[in-house]
């Protein structure tokens, strides 16, 4: 291909440090923005220590989705990070996988304000849930991508295990989001909590994840 | 020259590293502020499913101009990035470039909001195609300052490629945001729809921008 | 061990410089956003000079805060930048140990709301010191943990030197605000002054902080 | 000095990335938070694109002291880059400067809305200049202890030509910006006009400040 060939597209998107730096840059910002939310009640009500603590008590529902949308923001924070401890080079298509996957990340603070204002209704589940599906749907088709195109610092075998491991994560992770999801039939909160102990698992690797294990694909 | 006739403009901003560490850091911030224009509906009246996919539905022009602002502060934030992937030596002038690009990047959560809450006047579409333009203004000029004076990793013909790629991507994609704007005065929606078309055949490159392409300078 | 037998877990989170970079983030944001906390004053009846300085001097309560808030922002950031001056590896425990530790200073901004806002309440110095205590919990054990696993670039004397000048720190500083604390069953304003006292002593290092000092272990 | 002697104070603050690392966050964030203070005017008398217009005219006062604060970030962020570009080494103390140093930047959000609040108080033009004060203060400071302590890459002759710009500059400039406050006594937006032509000058190097001049001490 001759040089006076080559276009803008060609040209753009290669440097993996700018895209790690926004990316962190994104993800930073919005695990702190999701705090906004919990504001500080203020009510002229408000005369004894009792009436305080109630007061905080009453902050619940969006310390709930706080702390939801925190550990989601940082299960999906350490498998980027992961990614690109793997990608060594990229171009302009997996530049914009990157910046419709951060779009996601800093859509969470609006979808988790909306569902601790609407904590009871479905439609906010399912809004939540959406966030956290195309979180997932993205960066797992960044990966691919990534991996048609030889942008890795992995090959072969190496490549199908790390492959392997960040799908079979993907998939069931997702699948008991899902299963989360359409707990809120039968109650909203109940959908919540089990969100909740699948982000813990992950953050606490309760079930299996010991760096020492063998055999452990289930709970990877 | 002798050392002591140095001033402080000789030695001022010439750590690249620093210019993309600030660059990122107010991307990463204008990406996420944009979302808190969405502000979530608390509203009353609001009881059932319906009620608040209807209200959510009311927030469809601010979804808009969010989706739009996202698209064109990545579409900038890549630009950048291609330019710096070049530009390997700074100097205060070009530090000022680059902070004043900043400025109309810091200012877009400002000019979308306005039109988000004003999307059915045509002055609304004036500031917010201002603001692009100047964004494409400041960047041609900020390439154009560091070709002159050799502040580039690259020389003779490739900087010439390189050159003439940007040259040809900035005045086309403005041209296409210049029309858009005017299409304000058949209709704003129509407009700011042209808009989302521009930047989505950026993004997503629809029309030519296979990397495998040739001859594509149109739509580069 | 068998690559096949390798799980997400054991491939995830060992690039330092991402940790480093988002902790760098979350930090500089919370930092920022302290002073959102802040809000001018905005009342028809400031008519005069006179009027303006009242109004200021009416903020002392967030003034206060804030500042204490900077502080204890400060002391931890530096605390953290130290341990990964020692860590040169990780993994995904550490990293989500890490990822706690950036919860606890995310939220912040919040309780240093809570507390400019009902300062004289006992309930909001208990939530306040709740957060400095989980912050000095989670960084300590954050240490404790890349020691037994031998992330550190330092080992036995050197470590063992460095992980008593931290424990020490931890230690004495933990019990000085645990005192502080307590001192709002006195009086709440004496409580927080106590504790802006104790982080001047740490920024400033005013007693045996000097640096050509040989035995200040009480004060290090 | 035996190992054992050492002290937190001795370990801590030496890390030189994670220092430029935090200031570029801080003063990202600083740089785009200010533009959260143009609020987007909301008002229901809004019918024609004249009365859009003219509610654009009226947020003048903010846009000004926008512009200003920006400027003000901007040199700020260029001096203490280019303190960074010599410096190699740090201590506790060097990094706690720093850390007021982002005090005050972190700051300057809030005193610029207090100005556009009170845009023709006396009061609100000395806070603001204060702000200005104090960067300028703590970042002389800050490198006189850094040249003190032998921090930076340079020595000898290229040391003393450094310090001297440096020292001029400060100098000069707070000079200047202190004239501008005091120009309040006759007129407040006299005052920011002159305070803006200062930071434009700095920017554009309007006087004296091109590079191939070799006696410009005075506008350096």
């Amino acid at each position: 291909m001759h040089q006076s060939d080559r276009t803008y597209n060609q040209i753009a998107g290669q440097k993996v440090q700018r895209i790690e730096a926004i990316s962190d840059g994104v993800f930073a910002i919005a695990l702190t923005l999701l705090v906004l939310d919990i504001r500080v009640p203020v009510l002229e009500s408000i005369k004894t220590e009792g009436d305080l603590m109630h007061a905080f008590r009453g902050l619940t529902p969006r310390l709930l989705s706080y702390f939801a949308s925190f550990m989601t923001l940082g299960i999906f924070w350490t498998g980027h990070a992961l990614q690109y401890s793997y990608i060594e080079k990229s171009d302009r298509n997996l530049n914009w996988f990157n910046l419709f996957f951060l779009m996601f990340v800093s859509v969470l603070p609006f979808t988790t304000a909306f569902l601790s204002e609407y904590i009871e209704f479905k439609f906010a589940i399912f809004l939540y849930w959406l966030n956290i599906f195309s979180l997932g749907l993205v960066l797992y088709v960044h990966w691919i991508y990534a991996t048609k195109h030889n942008f890795l610092s992995i090959q072969g075998d190496e490549e199908a295990v790390v492959t392997g491991a960040i799908t079979r994560r993907i998939v069931i992770a997702q699948t008991l989001y899902a299963i989360g999801a359409l707990l809120c039939f039968i109650n909203n909160y109940l959908s919540i909590l089990f969100i909740i102990i699948i982000q813990l698992n992950y953050a606490l690797a309760i079930f299996g994840g010991k760096m020492n294990l063998k055999k452990s694909s289930l709970k990877t």
